[in-house]
C-alpha cells in the first residue's frame, strides 16, 4: 500500500476552512493508503515562535478535531512532529546538502516575510523550513503528499533535496508526488478568504449560536436592497456557503435568488441550518474525546510509537549512507 | 563541580597542531571539570558533505587519537556528535529564535565562503553551524568552553541564543564563558600554518620514519649557508618545534645557532629525537587501542549513553519551556 504523509500546523483550532482544504480528503485517503497525519508543532514555532503560551493547547485541540472528524487511529497513524526526533535529525543531515539559494527562490519564502513584516520572522527556522518540509515527508519515504497548488514548489523542493541525497549519497529516498486535493475552498464569513488572522473563521468546535450569528451577518449581493430585488448569487458568500453545505437545494436557491423569490434572512437561515447538520456530529464526537482526555493522549502516544519506529529505520539508513559512525 | 564542552571535527586524523592546540589542555581540563568531549561529525559535514568515504574511519581513529593522548573515559565523557539526537533537536529549536542576521555577521562565515571557495558550502547548514555549536554546548548547560581566539565570536553567539531564548521562554540556559586556551602555536613543517589542506601536518599516529624526513626537509634560516654562519632562530621552523618539544635545550640550541656553533642537521636530528620520545608513547598506546577495538567502541558508546542522559533532560525542559507537547 503505497505511503501518505500530511500535516496541519496548530497555530489555532481547525475551522471550517481547514476542514474542506484538507481534512476531508485525509479522512478518505485513510481508506486507500497507508497515512501518517501529523500536527506539525515545530513548524509552528517557524511563524509563532514569539508567543508560545497556547501551542500546547491547539496541538491538543487539533488532534481532538481530527478525531472528531473522521481520522480512525485505526487505519491511519496521527502524531505529534516534536514527539518524532528523527525529524529534527533528518532536518540536519539535508541541511547540510541544501543550497541556500534553493530556499530563497521559495516563492512562499518572500510572501510570508511581506505579509508577517509585523512580526520577526527573518530566523533561519523560517528561512529552511521546506528543508524541515523534506525531511518530514521522507523519514517515511512516503510517496504521495497531499497538497494545495501554494504547496507545490515545497513539494519540488523536498523531491530536489532527495534527489541531491540519492546522488550524493546512493539511491535512499522516493521522490514524492503531490495528490492535487480537489479542495473545496470555502472563503470567510466576510468574503475574504478563510484566515484566523482576519478573524473571519468558523471553528468546528464554534458554539452554534455563535455561528449563527456569524451566518446572519454574512455580506450578501450589495445590489440587492428589497427582498424581491433580483439577487447575484455568484457575489454572495452565503451562496458560496450554499454551494458547499447545502448541494440538495443549491440549484433552487440560485434560481430563487435571482428572481427574488428568496429574502437573504431566509436564505441565511437555510445556511445555518445546514452547517449545524454539518457541525453536531462532530462536536458531539467532540465533547465525547473531550470527556476522555486519556484516549486522546493515548492516540497520540501510540502514533509517535508507530512513527518513531519507521522514521528510525529511514534515519539509521540516511545515516549510514552519508557516512556518519 | 563545573562543567566543560569542546569538540573536535572529524576531518582527518589528529596532527601535533591539534594536539598543541587543544587536546593537550583537555587531558588537563578533565582533572578540574566534569568535562564532555566529542567528535563533531555533524560539523564535518558542513565543509566536507560531497566526499564523506573517510568520515567514519576518521570518527573512530580520532577516539583513539584522544584516548591515546590521554582522555581517560573514568574522568570524562567522550562522545560522537551524531549518536546524541538532542544535539540535533535542540538546534531545531534554537533555530526558530535565532535571526538569520545574526549568522551572517559571523566572521568566519565569510572567512570561509572565501577560503573554501572552490568546494560547494553555501549551504543551509553550513550558515547554521554557530547555531548547532549552540545547541552543542548548552544542551549540556556546559559553563565552560575551551576555544581559541578565532572561536569567541560563536561563543558570543551562543551566550546571544541563550539569552534569547531565556527571554523569551524563561531562564533556562547558563551563558557559557571560554577557557582561553594557553595554546601553543605549531606552525606547519613547510613554515606556514599547519593544516591538513597544506599538508604539512605531522599527525600522531605518523610512521616515524615519515616524521624523521619531514624534519629533515624543514626549511631554516635562508640566510646561513655554511654551517658556521651565525644563524636566526627567530625565523627558523626548527627552532620553533625546539620552544616546544626541546624544553630542556632550546636556550643552548639557541645560542649555539646565533654563533654558528651547531649546524642545521644536527639541529634537526635533536629535534627529531625530541619528537620520537613524544609521539612514542602516544603509538604505543595508539597500538595497544587498536588491537582493542572493542573497548574503543565501547568507550564510544558508554560515551553517548552518559551524554544522551543529560542532553534528554536538558530538552525536555527546552521544548516543555516553549510550549511544545
Amino acid at each position: 500500500m503505497r505511503r501518505v504523509l500530511s500535516g496541519t500546523r496548530p497555530t489555532g483550532i481547525l475551522h471550517l476552512g481547514n476542514y474542506f482544504g484538507a481534512i476531508e480528503s485525509w479522512v478518505k485517503l485513510q481508506d486507500e493508503y497507508e497515512c501518517f497525519f501529523f500536527v506539525a508543532d515545530w513548524h509552528a514555532l517557524t511563524t509563532g515562535y514569539e508567543d508560545t503560551s497556547n501551542l500546547r493547547e491547539y496541538t491538543k485541540q487539533v488532534v481532538i478535531d481530527l478525531l472528531a472528524c473522521g481520522l480512525d487511529p485505526k487505519k491511519c497513524t496521527i502524531f505529534v512532529q516534536s514527539h518524532v526526533p528523527q525529524h529534527a535529525e533528518l532536518h540536519l543531515l539535508f541541511s547540510m546538502i541544501t543550497p541556500l539559494s534553493w530556499l530563497y527562490r521559495c516563492p512562499t519564502y518572500k510572501d510570508q516575510m511581506r505579509e508577517l513584516k509585523e512580526r520577526n520572522i527573518a530566523t533561519y527556522g523560517f528561512l529552511g523550513y521546506p528543508c524541515l518540509q523534506a525531511a518530514d515527508i521522507l523519514i517515511y519515504k512516503a510517496e504521495l503528499v497531499p497538497v494545495g497548488e501554494d504547496q507545490l514548489p515545497h513539494l519540488e523542493l523536498t523531491r530536489e533535496i532527495a534527489r541531491r541525497f540519492n546522488f550524493l549519497y546512493g539511491q535512499t529516498f522516493p521522490e514524492p508526488q503531490a495528490i492535487l486535493n480537489t479542495v473545496k475552498v470555502l472563503v470567510g464569513t466576510d468574503g475574504r478568504k478563510m484566515s484566523k488572522s482576519y478573524g473571519n473563521t468558523i471553528a468546528l468546535s464554534e458554539d452554534l449560536e455563535s455561528v449563527r450569528k456569524k451566518v446572519m451577518n454574512m455580506v450578501t449581493d450589495p445590489a440587492r436592497i428589497r427582498k424581491n430585488d433580483p439577487g447575484h448569487p455568484e457575489v454572495c458568500t452565503v451562496f458560496a456557503y450554499h454551494q458547499i453545505f447545502s448541494p440538495e437545494i443549491v440549484s433552487e436557491t440560485e434560481e430563487d435568488c435571482r428572481q427574488g423569490k428568496i429574502g437573504c434572512v431566509e436564505c441565511k437561515k437555510r445556511l445555518f441550518e445546514n452547517i449545524s447538520r454539518f457541525l453536531e456530529p462532530i462536536q458531539a464526537r467532540r465533547r465525547e474525546l473531550e470527556n476522555d482526555l486519556d484516549y486522546v493522549l493515548g492516540v497520540i502516544s501510540e502514533g509517535a510509537r508507530k512513527a518513531r519506529e519507521i522514521a528510525s529505520r529511514t534515519l539509521q539508513e540516511a545515516k549510514d549512507r552519508a557516512g556518519l559512525l
